[in-house]
């Protein structure tokens, strides 16, 4: 009875109390309430929407429907960084063992690839004998000796929202600004951070394309944060091309590598930065910008972030040796050269376009039991803007065999376009606005 | 990913096409597409609304799902009539054996009761040893027999009215208009009928209690039955307070039984005959309203109607001794009389407070497995309206117990609300509204 009457409740606009979240979870964690029925409340909460103290309520509750990392004290401050998702953000693998490197612990807990975009979790399970499925008493270990652990969601780990969001993912409830608030913010907290920074993606590869819409997104865990003593700030980032130049998962640990070793992609490198920027001094280990960019870059220049990587990649159970000779990652068979089909300037690489074409060559996911081929994937040099001469290598692809060669390309050429200048909207700048809790901001473009 | 985009689709306001309806059926029944996304899908449309064009292709798609009655044609026009579902509508007993004698056939399949109304198949079924489970096929074999048949929606009639049904139940998904018009109408339609006859009822115990929302719903089925070739009227009637005196399994059979003898209470009758004048005239039986109700007075008056439903009771299995003697019928082992606590005018019987007594008692369900006592409820002589002394007797409480009858006490006090004449609205006209394919009147009250 307690579900029907919170279902029509909700679906006629009412507000759910604290209590009735605690208790609906409960009686849903234990089998009384059917999947049927919290997939109608859920689209009821998709259509009317959640106010601030119910999204607060919601995220509490799945927070502590399970356990929190927390590792014995090892008197770091401790920060993460969360995106929303893209096509080539390979930024976490960069960011976490840079900034652990800086003095501060990164505990990551991340995702696996779903649709057009990437998952962190598959990219480091690209690394042979790599191990992301930790207990937690096993990564407050590695915490604690380490200061960063790169892992999954845990199933102690806010066992609600794994539930609900496998439901939400089968009943399109997933695009719903205080359901995804909730669901990250109650696995962040879970990991008791000094502070969070997100990158909220924009443009058409987003998972919410609209500024807008990244901007509430961003104010609400922003919220979340502080009722929970936790700081937020938000990067909104571009995610109208690919980030970097690889897509697939052993060639985006590959970028990744070559980042953390100071040959990164230009953009791969300004958003890493300006995240880890974020993260240094939300835990106050830096208080002025340029200092903690010059310690960023001083980490990368002595080697001690690829270091870093290394002893965790080791810790995993991981071969360390990638770091070293990334030619150790899984490589696939087959590769073509894509080439401009004709001069002129690139308008634009469209990212889903890309991350579907990953999912042609049997690297990503439709569904998640979907298994991925970790070697397959492309290279792809061309960015918008940029001008090409006929014939122009502008991409590689990796794939298992001719066909898969033949489906990555004809992905490729949905997904480049190459015009005269002029003909297409300028890109959007790679770093867009910054969040805080005391307002929004455009970052003036270096 | 089918059931997925259509759910997504509903969601943002879409339309779903004929072929799309089909198809998610048949994922639907063939267990490919799991109850949770059809309840996201059901609570999107139930925010978003169904056009006139899908809710054709729903309630189209929900008969095809299963069989149709047709019964060898007995050459008979064939009608038949359904309520929105009240408190002590016994109307169908009264009815479908009435006009049957009238000439016309009635195929009558009906429900259980299921919160604060009741059912006709659970008022049948209290009738010692009556069956409402027939097959179709004994069904047809009856049709043309008696040409009148009171049975259950059988597992052959539109199997996916019956899923869905279930799954709204439990889902708060289903006081929908375009939804409750597809439902009513697939099952009526299986009947392959001359004409039918609905009798929406307005007031608090109604289902749809607003007038505005009861002629959209009459509107939505007389366009669906246009197109299907099957004429529909409807009646709005009054459900402000039960209808008749008698609420609960046995005692409204025996009430029926009363009016089949032409010993009814004045609105069930009133309600029984305007029904009936519609469905002579839907199925051209007569042409002249006042000529139909002459007929249906005769068929009472010399005793064919009562003797046709001995005849339809006997036919199902029942005891058709309960026609000449009801006291066959179930017995409470106990009864009350309840008394009027002051002198004055009865304000209001509000229905669904009589409805939750009925359930109180014993009778009624919250749930569809709850079994209900065929013998408990109350005989309520009190109506709105109605000037009553102190200590009159106003109602009687038949209960299992000393306990039920206290329940049904504290249920009948809280339903009936005596006072000063002028002190609350008036009760609605028993007879409200008439709604045909040429439009809606108020009906004049005689």
């Amino acid at each position: 009875m307690l579900a029907r009457s919170l279902i029509s409740r909700k679906r006629d606009g009412g507000r759910i109390t604290p209590d009735e979240w605690q208790e609906l979870s409960d009686e849903y964690l234990r089998g009384d309430v059917p999947d049927y029925q919290m997939a109608a409340f859920l689209m009821a909460v998709f259509l009317r929407g959640l106010d601030g103290g119910e999204t607060e309520a919601l995220t509490r509750t799945m927070l502590e429907s399970g356990e929190r990392l927390s590792p014995p004290h090892s008197g770091l401050p401790r920060v993460d960084k969360r995106s929303t998702g893209g096509v080539g953000d390979k930024v976490s693998l960069v960011l976490a063992p840079l900034v652990a490197a800086c003095g501060v612990a990164v505990p990551m807990m991340s995702g696996r690839g779903l649709g057009h975009t990437g998952g962190t979790l598959d990219k480091l399970e690209s690394i042979p004998g790599f191990r992301t499925d930790l207990t937690l008493a096993q990564a407050r270990a590695q915490m604690a000796e380490l200061g960063c652990v790169l892992i999954g969601q845990t199933a102690e780990i806010a066992p609600l929202d794994r539930r609900l969001y496998a439901l939400r993912d089968a009943t399109a409830t997933v695009e719903s600004i205080p359901l995804i608030a909730a669901s990250i913010m109650s696995k962040k907290l879970a990991e008791d951070l000094t502070g969070l920074v997100l990158d909220i993606k924009q443009g058409s590869g987003a998972f919410l394309p609209g500024t807008e819409r990244g901007l509430e997104l961003a104010r609400t865990m922003i919220e979340l944060g502080a009722s929970h003593g936790c700081p937020v700030v938000a990067l909104l980032t571009a995610m109208d091309r690919p980030l970097g130049h690889a897509c697939g998962n052993a060639l985006e640990v590959e970028e990744a590598v070559h980042a953390l070793r100071g040959e990164g992609p230009a953009d791969l490198m300004a958003v890493t930065y300006a995240l880890g920027v974020e993260m240094l001094l939300l835990t106050r280990v830096e208080t002025d910008p340029a200092a903690a960019r010059t310690r960023l870059e001083a980490a990368i220049g002595s080697g001690s972030a690829a270091s870093l990587f290394q002893r965790v990649i080791e810790a995993q159970g991981g071969n360390p040796g990638i770091v070293d000779d990334p030619a150790v990652l899984p490589q696939a068979p087959a590769s073509a050269v894509l080439r401009a089909e004709r001069p002129g300037t690139v308008l634009r690489v469209e990212p889903r376009a890309v991350g579907l074409g990953v999912i042609a060559l049997g690297g990503g996911r439709t569904r998640m039991d979907d298994r991925v081929d970790p070697a397959v994937g492309f290279v792809i040099t061309a960015k918008p803007g940029m001008s090409v001469q006929e014939g122009e290598a502008i991409a590689t692809i990796y794939g298992r065999d001719a066909d898969g060669l033949e489906r990555g390309r004809r992905a490729l050429l949905e997904a480049i376009t190459i015009g005269d200048a002029g003909d297409a909207p300028p890109p959007l700048p790679l770093l867009g606005w910054r969040v805080t809790s005391e307002g929004a901001e455009r970052i003036q473009q270096s």
